[in-house]
């Protein structure tokens, strides 16, 4: 993700080259160019090509495409900040379950303050790399003797962590830590847990029906291909940059759409997962007052220029 | 449901033929090049049914068109969007009960355990036949003796396993298996299930209201009846393409509105209740740790092309 | 409620008459029609009446009201849609208080388990009512000797059913046969009753603001009045079809509108509280074991047409 | 607020005079028309002052303020209806906790059920006040001795009045009549009267961006402006009705936007709090079974015509 | 933030210089205008610059243009008042705590109350400054001794303060001035603030996708750039101003939607955080009966014109 500071026209205009998306939209802003060139220079060679054209209703149908284009715009957008607000939900539950078990937990009781601050720092570290590539187990933290390999039989790694925290939940009820108040208020910080992880692999699972997107895409399609025809006789020689800026509107919507609308990738645009799970394990070994290595803290405060 | 890749734009074009709604559109759109071209054949033999038209007058009723099926796509995707949310509700929902009482159940108590995992994972099984073409019986497990067919005598199956779990839980604080405490988050999570249940059948069974419906049905019907006739006087037989054109665009919106409104049928861009069915089944018995035939947990990782 | 299959496109075009407000539409496009032939007629006898017009500016104005008006759209059927969402609470809320209590209460408790299930069933009942033409008392079950009586004594019936559930709850914690835990349950459940009720009667009793309501209306009425002038100069005698055509669309949505907006009457577009409270009292019944005549278990499942 | 019945389309035009915004409007309307007519009668004087005009560029600007306006009309009436549904919160909350405290009660410990219902209804009473002219203190039922003179000490009526109904919970805790159990949930309703009466506060204090209102009175001041020097070449004379009807559909949106905005005036498009307030007192003493003086029982029905 | 009434329309066009943004988009118009008196006087030179424009597709581009522009308004405006709805929450739940341990305080238990009060106070102080320039220390009310010292050595000071509270709470529960029940309710009051805390984190470091900000920015520069040469052919010198009037319309919106995006800063559109956090402090003291000084209690109601 690259972060910027919006109010500044100029520096945003130079970060061109740096999305991969922009690259990929003016590759076919190009080719496009190419196409309207073909079809200008042949019309001018057979003059019968140049058509006499009702403005009005390309124009329409123009109005129509961005009406559908900017509601593809939304869905998608919605999703990118659905799942930024998801992983939002995931720091504060884990922030209020650290701070909640804290003041519970005697100050010296350094057992187990390391062990919720590990296994509670692993869990959004899994969910990373459950979303992305699959879960890179030596990243998590080692909990107890032969915890991680135990975690690597696991099909679906969140669940058992989330097993792991319930676990210590009811041995700190066993042994008094907690008393059963105490366990309904944690009950709701920990179930945000699993919640976020499903509603995380909803958003990635689930991408707009087909239909909407192959009938755009083929609306889109025949759109640009005869938008030189509908300004040859206007513009002659000048249809083709015009045609180009006409496909760089709509190609760009159409694109950045179905990029955004997974944001658990690593693109330019997609959430950080893996700063903000940094993030996560230095709040909460903070605030349980548990020593984390110097160098883990300073990733959960990486230079936020382009952060994954 | 058809998954594929958004980024992908070749391969989406591909998918042309596997999609039954986008056949139909094309196949409608033919009839409405049929209308077109009869209309241009009659107006050059008559000349006097070729007309000067107010283009700005119809580009407004297209554009007034096009806002009314916008707002048509909108809510036909929130009902689309809302039945896949809910499924996810059902999955959080189905792990957070397994991975609330795996901590407590005894390691060894193995008759909950596969009690508990078989019931709860019924209950998707079941909602996906309620929803769609009636609960298929032969696919639930037998979690009791006889179980399966006292569930046959229920007129609502989904309500009656609820009842089950309920009484399950009830059982469990008797013997004192679960705190007066849990029950307090039991409670919670199951409630989503017949929460769930109920708003599926609310999405399916309320269509859009019938006025909208039909009003916009004869604005699209006369739009397209008299669009050849706007466009004469400037295309001649080019009407015909460009009519199809406006058709294709004007009806695909509608009828891609009207099948994504019932997200439960097994059109393919419904949504994969079977697939997540056995996602959940294997994951409640992961959790529950409680083995699951090879089979069944194969099923919950069908490779993701085209899914019920 | 007209209950139809969306898909089915010439099916939704025979309903034509039987919506009272597609009806009333027609009328008032004739009427319009009327207007149209009146000013064209005069027009043609003193021709002084055909302008020059700014084609442009009207359209630029009819986009403008054609924005108001889908806004206006977007609104009622959002109170529709939450009518709807409410009623589906109410179903949801009354299914798991039943599935609760069925599982604390006795098998053979049939006392409680019998007023449980009238009690729960005479509050839609009376809900729906209420909201309509007032409580239809007969139609309530007697759950106690005179009880319908008593209810009739009361001002906002559906706050007394509640009452008489609560002090029903009350009275089981008393005689032991829920914990106060299941209390916490419980009042969640049952607090969905009245919030259910006064949301509805806030849908009810706040239409959309004056001033917007007036100022669509001003804004229509002037539009369609100067239609026919703005199209005369093009279309002579097709200036009639025309007008109507372009006051179908405009009156369509805005009366549309105004009807949806309060989803709570019996017009074809509202919904059908009768039949859902059907629907429920079987639910109830069944979840309860409670037997239910077989003629209003019948009722639940009502042939799906046009229903109340 | 003017309560009317939406589908009637003539009874809605007769209230024209009653509304004070749609008053100001149409004075604002005259006053753009005599500046048209001056503009239309210089330049028929100095008949330079005659451009051609871009009507294109013109109606797009026309098109661009429109969709601002449509989206200002979004903000403002969604802070309307969100001011009304929190009253209906209040309304729902408040009839939740009678209901709940009326079972627990003894039905002859008249003396809290009294304290309960005048303090629980003197709430919206006070909140009525102190979100319009201040709290008229004359308004609220005197509890206690001393009750009122006390009130008037306090600089947040609203806070002190939920205060003293935390005490009253704890009394009764403490003299037994309520279980532990019962305050989990009496709290979620009590809770909702403070944060109504915050929401309240947030959406008065907090106006749409003061950058955006001025932006939008900006374009829109200039656009009428020039309105004029569109419409000469075209329409003559007949620019000054025009323009007055472009005017008005401009100014009309933005000014009613302007006013919806703050829901807590007094205004014909105002939320009835005093209304809303009444019918809460007649409802909680109706659940509780306290007497209310007929005089303000009757204050609950007012007529519906037009209510604060 | 600049408060404002919103209905009087010459005091807003008054305030034309105090708002930053509109100042700064005043001078982009200017150089607009530069832009396009240069090409202008070129033109005129050089007549073969003057092309015939096709102005309906010129006209589509920019409504396509202006879509975008209300989406991209709409997000913004969407993080604003989000952003001011959760200081809102965090005024709600801070009043309900105090509200709740008020009742259960004994009335001459100045120790705890005052704690708390200061304690309670402080969090919305810190907050506003961890969101904007650094937390201020020597704002903070010194609750113990060393208390603020203590303070300064924490990364992440909001979350420390909530530390503090839940320990106070367990002191609380440990000497029996709250029971266990209290617990759940202050549980659900005090975990909103570190959810407020990390939603306007989140609000604050997540600008809107990259490739949208860029997109549209390269949108607008073209289309701007583009502007003249499609006015010159219609209005030579005049398109000077016309120009720049384009340029108002669509710069201004895209500047407001990146100023209001991030709305904790100190422009005149951003948020009063330190009048929100003098206000909690002054209900909190009021409710808790603890003696705030004068002054303090005048920031409360610091005159609304302002405010930061």
């Amino acid at each position: 993700m690259i972060i910027y500071k919006s109010t500044d026209w100029w520096e945003a205009l130079s970060h061109l080259g740096s999305s991969s998306i922009i690259r990929l939209l003016l590759k076919r802003v190009l080719f496009v160019g190419l196409y309207a060139t073909a079809v200008t220079a042949a019309s001018v060679q057979f003059s019968q090509l140049i058509f006499t054209v009702d403005k009005e209703f390309f124009s329409f149908l123009g109005i129509m495409l961005s009406l559908l284009l900017v509601f593809r715009t939304n869905t998608a957008y919605d999703r990118f900040y659905e799942g930024r607000r998801l992983w939002g939900q995931l720091v504060n539950n884990c922030r209020n379950l650290a701070v909640l078990l804290h003041a519970r937990l005697p100050a010296d009781d350094h057992a187990n303050r390391t062990y919720l601050a590990q296994v509670l720092s692993n869990f959004p570290i899994a969910l990373d790399g459950h979303l992305r590539q699959g879960v890179r187990f030596h990243k998590l933290a080692e909990a107890d003797s032969g915890y991680v390999e135990e975690l690597k039989l696991a099909d679906h790694v969140p669940s058992r962590i989330a097993s792991q925290l319930q676990e210590f939940y009811e041995r700190l009820l066993e042994e008094g830590l907690i008393l059963p108040t105490h366990l309904i208020t944690i009950q709701r910080h920990h179930e945000a847990l699993l919640d976020v992880a499903g509603a995380c692999e909803r958003i990635q699972k689930t991408p707009i029906p087909f239909s909407y997107s192959y009938f755009i895409k083929g609306f889109i399609t025949v759109f640009i291909l005869t938008m030189p025809f509908n300004l040859l006789d206007t513009y002659r020689y000048l249809t083709v940059p015009i045609t180009m800026f006409g496909a760089y509107a709509l190609l760009g919507v159409e694109m950045i759409g179905d990029e955004i609308e997974d944001p658990f990738g690593k693109d330019s645009n997609d959430l950080p997962l893996t700063q903000l799970s940094n993030r996560i394990r230095a709040n909460v070994h903070e605030i349980l007052q548990v020593d984390l290595h110097e160098e883990y803290r300073a990733l959960a405060d990486a230079p936020y220029s382009v952060v994954f």
